[in-house]
């Protein structure tokens, strides 16, 4: 795949500085460039990169022009740019249809034109595959599920029943999706299981990573719309409502029936509680813990920040009688008045 | 499967309040309701919906008779006797016992009646498996183990040697049981690794969520008791010890030779450290950092509470500080004295 | 395997006092002791169970051999030379190598003498398998990989294409390697998927826990270092760097392009944000957010220590306004002087 600076910079929202016919054959990082090499600097931190690149051209923000001494593909979002000029240079590699022989694939199902089903593939009955989907090896869909067209499994993935998956689904290996939520109800100390009967309700070009697990629902479905993108070792338990668009970093818990608003963003290792709800456009940072529904868009953060540990220690043991501490000021307040 | 109220309510704890005859088919949301749907309303919370529902009956609380719409079966815990219903509206699919073509098994394996074994499962050399179990595609049982009587593994479970497994005990995808625990000693920088020794023994009754892992002991032996309930993606580290039906949530990460008592929960995210001891009957709220071990049940919380970003960030820094803020409190004190 | 006690002394840095000539033919915990048991003992914790073991031999450090009843391997460091007696009397097993005829094995790949090949096992073109490497049942190795000698994978591994793997590199069951970084860009509201293109190189000597996660690199590698120990359930984003000997407990996330330092320890549930640099050496415990880099070694700590949910209430809600506290303290400074 190649491509010239023009015809990249035409789909990127960009204009190319230099020459327009210079070809590009892949995107490079900046300080790694080379001939036929697309790189991008979107902040003056990367100046002296900018400076000495061996990239054919980069893209840049209007104001880093004058530092560019490779062709310059202009964008007032170079990131965006990038991402889209990688896209066309870095196409996913087109695979060929066909069942493997070791795939186990029950007579009942019904799979569409043009897909790939990997070795020791498991499609259990009456399940449906839609057109065009790679289902890489060792992935297991069990029955009944629906995984719209152009489905990209990569390998290990596994499907439990009663999951409805759109288009343009992107899974990694060891995604779980339709395991049973956490349902259970306390019998005089011991536990009973309540049966989990709902479904997982994924919308068209949601990509979830790595080992990230999705719970069916207890009794209503577990939705995650359109766009969403999970990344590695997320748990979503039951019933859980992700709103479209929204990004989850890695290792984040999403607990039962818990609702995310769309467009937003939700930091690595944080935990939204169950049963609350978080409206549109919220940014939670890093291991931050929402114990409460948030109505008011914005950024959001809990804990402390590190330090030396035989200063938090101390900070600590403060901590634990801070009410206490605040209690003594306000004497001394009275006190004072 | 069918039951009529009268059939439900004697085995429920719950008394009819309508017609004992009335047929029920399957259990739905309160909000979702239909002919045939038993429900389930806990709080007056759902009291529009309760008015409302299309269900055929309700399992309410006494004080929520009044408002019922349908008939009623009243409980006095409408939580679990829904669970209870719920399992016998919805029990467990049958399967045809039998061994896939494509699962390898070892020849001097022990595979008890009416056993299930499906495709490309591998079931190592010496390895007991007890009749009535279910062990789902892709799964992985290695030498030697014993699995007990009645074992649901749904799929894409991998059992490493030295695992002692009771009876009823339900797996569901990417559990690993059995993997080794981080044992190293540091040798002028380089870690050595202690080679792993113990094994993983597992009663009756427990629940392990998908992704969740469980490690070997290192000399003795990581054990969970009868009845424990481990929701997804949990990490159990070597010569853990959890007591008997204690239920532990998503994400929760248990360091080497902690102790749990009998009946404790443990919320999403927490976090157990290495050798601490925690009695019975204790909560522990969720991505809490417990650090020391709990004598007294009880809830115990770590952290802070989420709040704006920016008014976050100033509060922080003034905790970083805390120790000294209280020194400055306290000559304040002592002059105004 | 059987060792006399002079025999293992003279390989584990201590020296025997009693009968040199005893036989050892497994370790063995102090407290659960018998013949030919060799346990160790590091303090005086441990002192009640060291009068009373029944092992044949104890490693102790210098104080403890007077309190000894059994022989003694004394070592200025009894905790290793456990490590190194184990892995004498414990050595990993032998295997007959050969590949199992359920396995898929593409026709060009390199695979080196002495390799076993488990059940349903997929090896994709091009990949590269050392000699001397145990590749577990239900792996799946995607083009092109390369795989150095001695390789153990447990089984149910993943190495997507592109990843480079050193030496006697040890991956337990449901690692992922390779998978796609969490690169997006905002497109009006929509994210658009970067093309993940980097590697994912792994020194020699690296051990890798259940179910932990290491995301190819973007465009430059994601690396780890000679010796470098993970434990399970960590997710390591792409770019990451992880410097020689360091190592990283369970359930750690380590964000984009973060750089950690050589002989670091990272402790359990610990978070480590993107694009910051952690400096060799440094230790990070338990739960501790990493929000900004650190250029001193040193032992770091966030969060706060567990209470009583009650009082830890008060005190999280005077957290949330603990800057006017101060601004409040400031006042009454400044009208005590």
């Amino acid at each position: 795949v190649t491509f010239t600076a023009r015809e990249i910079a035409s789909k990127i929202k960009a204009e190319v500085i230099g020459d327009n016919d210079v070809t590009l054959t892949h995107v490079v990082d900046l300080s790694n460039g080379n001939e036929g090499g697309l790189s991008f600097a979107a902040s003056t931190k990367y100046l002296d990169q900018l400076k000495q690149t061996k990239s054919s051209a980069v893209i840049v923000s209007p104001e880093l022009v004058p530092h560019c001494q490779s062709f310059a593909l202009v964008s007032k979002d170079p990131y965006l740019s990038f991402a889209l000029a990688a896209q066309m240079l870095h196409p996913v590699k087109p695979f060929s249809p066909g069942v493997h022989p070791s795939a186990v694939i029950c007579k009942d199902c019904q799979i569409g034109d043009n897909v790939y089903i990997g070795p020791h593939v498991v499609v259990d009955a009456k399940c449906v595959i839609g057109a065009g989907s790679y289902i890489g090896a060792g992935s297991i869909i069990s029955a009944p599920s629906t995984i719209g067209d152009g489905a990209r499994f990569i390998s290990g993935v596994t499907i439990t029943g009663d999951c409805v998956i759109g288009e343009r689904v992107i899974l990694h290996p060891g995604v779980v999706i339709g395991s049973d939520g956490f349902g259970l109800a306390n019998d005089q100390g011991v536990w009973q299981k309540i049966p989990q009967l709902g479904k997982v309700v994924i919308g068209n070009d949601v990509e979830v990573g790595a080992n990230t697990t999705i719970d069916r629902g207890a009794l209503m479905d577990t939705v995650i719309e359109d766009g969403v993108k999970l990344d590695n070792q997320i748990q979503v338990a039951h019933n859980v409502k992700i709103g479209a668009h929204t990004a989850v970093a890695g290792c984040v818990g999403i607990a039962g029936s818990a609702t995310i608003g769309k467009h937003c963003g939700i930091g690595g290792g944080a935990g939204i509680q169950g049963h609350i709800e978080i409206t549109d456009g919220v940014q939670v940072t890093g291991m931050t813990k929402i114990s409460q529904s948030i109505d008011t868009p914005g950024v959001y953060t809990s804990g402390t920040a590190a330090q030396d540990n035989k200063k938090w220690m101390r900070n600590a043991m403060r901590f634990k009688e801070l009410n206490e501490i605040v209690q003594r000021l306000q004497i001394l307040e009275k006190k004072i008045e």
